[in-house]
């Protein structure tokens, strides 16, 4: 039985593989459109309920005066973030994956027909709350952001490496609730500085604000655009 | 472009299922395993960071001069967790999946032979940190767990639905958190009731241990076995 199984699996590598390139193309595609038009595209990755929304809505609220957001949205269903996005009075786009697990580049093309890109300076995809799947899937992004929450626990880097690792930024989030938790902040920007030296680590609370200048400033800091 | 990935997508598919077949053949033998040695197999589903570990470190620590209890982790990476179930002295197993996201009713057929399972009565298995892929693989478990940290936000229900629709026990844990967050008990309680009407709602803080003791008493009474 456990042969037919690992000849099952074999398969599914094998076609798994091809899906992979074949996301790649269109994370190519995807790329190139950003270069062209001159945007700051981020992939921005979490657990669930690590405060990525709530991150957005308050960016937003802060920035849009100065520089032009819109949002892409992916969930599995329901079209509850988009809306909140768009009460912040910016574009956003939901895609929901019926119960998939991650975003593919495909997905974002499509996504891209559906916005008005001209002057946008930001366009920001809202990954699915999954810190395993997504971290594998190139979107054309040219920058990836990490969200933990601390009341996720010190050990996520060590756990669930790959997301850090492939990661430009780590928002360290919720960092309002510390005083109620055994969480060691200096453990986690370790781990994380191990896993990936080049990381920008931004300890926030997108409740309180504190700590948002940071990534706001970083946000909004000129910048030629790079390849993730 | 499109009709190539739509292509690969519905090979993935169907290798998909014929996986999920295979893993059923798995999940029947561990079943039927479960049922002789009248072992209750709990399958703990979660999110990464909602507190798995804690609250069987707590239940063991309860409940181990009362029942014989082992577990099987479920990591990515590491070995944390199992070295954390192991000081509590009770057996513990760790399945490093390096990297998938999700396990397989496989794995714990080969975990089984590894652990001592006479005179057990319950064996539990702490999931993959995720939401979304595990909820589709049946372990072949007598029952399912699912838990949900109110750091994470009131929306999962609604934003997650198969894992709490499949569970038959939800876990609302980090209840000594409630005072610093806005997080609505009633709306959660009133989504997961929606999805699934037999669903048992336990509110817990495995670190006060605040309502522990009715999650204690669920796992102690006297039942007779039942398929999930």
């Amino acid at each position: 039985m456990l042969g037919v199984r690992k000849n099952l699996m074999k398969m599914k590598i094998k076609i798994g593989k091809k899906i992979l390139a074949k996301n790649e193309d269109f994370a190519a595609v995807n790329r190139k459109f950003f270069k062209k038009k001159n945007i700051l595209c981020i992939n921005m990755i979490s657990s669930p309920g690590s405060g990525k929304t709530t991150i957005l809505e308050k960016t937003i609220g802060q920035l849009k005066k100065k520089i032009n957001i819109a949002v892409i949205e992916g969930d599995l269903y329901t079209k509850l973030d988009a809306e909140r996005i768009r009460a912040t009075g910016v574009q956003a786009i939901q895609i929901e994956t019926k119960g998939a697990c991650h975003l593919n580049a495909d997905q974002i093309t499509n996504a891209l027909h559906k916005l008005d890109t001209d002057n946008l300076d930001i366009i920001v995809i809202e990954n699915i709350g999954n810190l395993v799947c997504p971290s594998d899937f190139d979107l054309g992004e040219t920058m990836r952001v990490v969200v933990l929450s601390v009341a996720e626990g010190d050990d996520k880097c060590r756990k669930y490496p790959q997301s850090f690792a492939k990661a430009n930024i780590l928002l360290i989030n919720k960092t309002d609730l510390l005083p109620h938790l055994d969480f060691d902040i200096k453990k986690v920007k370790k781990d994380a500085l191990k896993l990936n030296k080049h990381l920008k680590i931004f300890e926030i609370s997108a409740k309180t604000a504190a700590g948002m200048k940071n990534w706001f400033n970083w946000l909004t800091e000129p910048r030629t655009p790079v390849s993730p």
